[in-house]
């Protein structure tokens, strides 16, 4: 069954990143918080938090079921149609300025109509969000996600990326959210790809997340750091927040369908400044992020 | 003409509160920013930045006219039709945490056709939002807004403090954004109520913000406070961002009509924080701000 395959993996890939989150932070603590759907399913949220290098964090499972919410029944042209969805979802917010904020999820979703399945499909993808960055680490970052997808189809890169590059877009500024990664979403099997193929290329990219994100953490969280980069920093997440609350759909979405309220804002940053009109200095390296920040071949 | 008289008092009103805030804190300081709308008109902000008791803030006055902008003739129901619009919004983030936030704004609205005027109308309101409520403050705003509106219409506080505990409504967090005050939008002249009634009524509302929360400012500016309670004020900071920019219709419709980003994010404290599932202990001060929150007849 590939539900229950799928339920296994992403538990597992939750411990292992739990556990490399460790490593890197042995100070930081832990809040596993379990909680049930009412409408059917549950999850498991760990929340990682006031750690020496991971401010605030969390790696949520969910695993739910149920009768499709009237907003889903609009979005899939379902009606009165029963569904399931599991996924694992994370965003980690480091104390350092030095070290991205990184976000990762994969997730699996069926939908019957009568008990019977008439549709399923994977999605998935991660994103990096530099406020000091460094060419090599948006280089390996890149590098992982393109080798990963090029074990399964030398399209998938290329195609996931451009997706990426789309959907982490705060328009109302005109900015991207980070330096992208891969985003795809509605993977379904057809004659070219089997259920099977797209089951084992969505778990290989929960698996690519610790290769991907952890030496990058680990080469930046000790750099020293100051008040004013701090300040950069938390004007930065700033555009993360809008961009979670104004465009992200998984977090509209979740906020008017599931009343897991705080497992959704568990994405918003601990800390955070809006400054009015805030430009960084010409030629300092605060506004070197903006060119980072515009959409290139990585790769 | 309306508009004309309209645009002077809220110009004055402008100049009446940035002095009235400059006596409550000689040490803020004032950034004017005038402003051109690329579609036609344009505008004023003052932002109040960094001040001894005035963390961060705006007065902003906008004037704008052109072509209806799409998403405006869904929402009006109006094709290719022209428009005007002028107002005046504030919002006021105080350092200290005794000190409620305030949001206070009144506009005017016309909508053309083929050059001639075929509708139009008066909106706005004020709201507080207190971290560390004080019954007597609660009652003292809510009396200067019932004295107002009583001397035009003895049926206009309760319509338009239900309209405002309405609006100001965090759904995803089932609680209200503050203890309320008035709302009003779409008042339009008709055989009872003369356009010059509603101009009066609109430009007293305006006329009333110094009076509604002055006093408030003034009065708790100088309490001590710790740690803690500053974190309580940035936490509950939070749910005021959630709101604007999940919730307000215009803020949605600003970022996606106008171009003026950073006119509109004015509205945003300067510095916020999420925790994970944060709660107050019970029998805490900060607990009884729920308490508070729950709509009520003040006077």
């Amino acid at each position: 069954m590939i539900k229950e395959k799928f339920e296994e993996n992403i538990k597992r890939i939750q411990n292992q990143i739990v556990s490399a989150f460790q490593l890197v932070d042995p100070e930081v603590k832990i809040i596993e918080d379990n909680w049930d759907r009412p409408g059917g399913g549950g999850g498991c949220s760990k929340i990682l938090t006031k750690g020496k290098y991971i401010e605030k964090g969390g790696v949520n499972i969910s695993i739910v079921n149920g009768v499709l919410p009237i907003e889903m029944q609009e979005r899939l042209n379902a009606i009165s149609a029963s569904f399931y969805a599991s996924g694992i979802s994370l965003v980690i917010h480091p104390l350092n300025p030095f070290a991205p904020t990184v976000h990762f999820n994969i997730r699996y979703f069926e939908l019957y109509k009568d008990s019977k399945l008439v549709d399923s499909w994977f999605g998935g993808g991660m994103d990096l969000t530099p406020f000091y960055p460094f060419v090599e680490d948006v280089i390996h970052f890149h590098t992982v996600l393109k080798n990963d997808c090029d074990r399964f189809d030398k399209t998938y890169y290329s195609d996931f990326k451009n997706q990426c590059d789309s959907y982490f877009y705060n328009a109302h500024r005109n900015e991207h959210r980070g330096i992208g990664g891969v985003f795809f979403d509605y993977l379904k099997p057809s004659k070219e790809k089997s259920i099977e193929h797209l089951f084992d290329f969505t778990i290989s990219i929960g698996d690519s997340f610790i290769q991907a994100y952890i030496p990058i953490i680990e080469k930046r969280k000790d750099i020293i750091f100051n008040d004013s980069q701090r300040e950069w920093q938390e004007i930065r997440r700033g555009r993360y927040v809008e961009f979670n609350l104004i465009h992200d759909r998984g977090t509209l979405f979740g906020l008017k369908t599931s009343g897991r309220t705080e497992s959704i804002l568990m994405s918003l940053p601990p800390r955070v400044r809006w400054e009015y009109n805030h430009h960084p200095e010409f030629g300092s390296e605060e506004e070197k992020l903006f060119e980072i920040l515009k959409p290139k071949q990585w790769v």
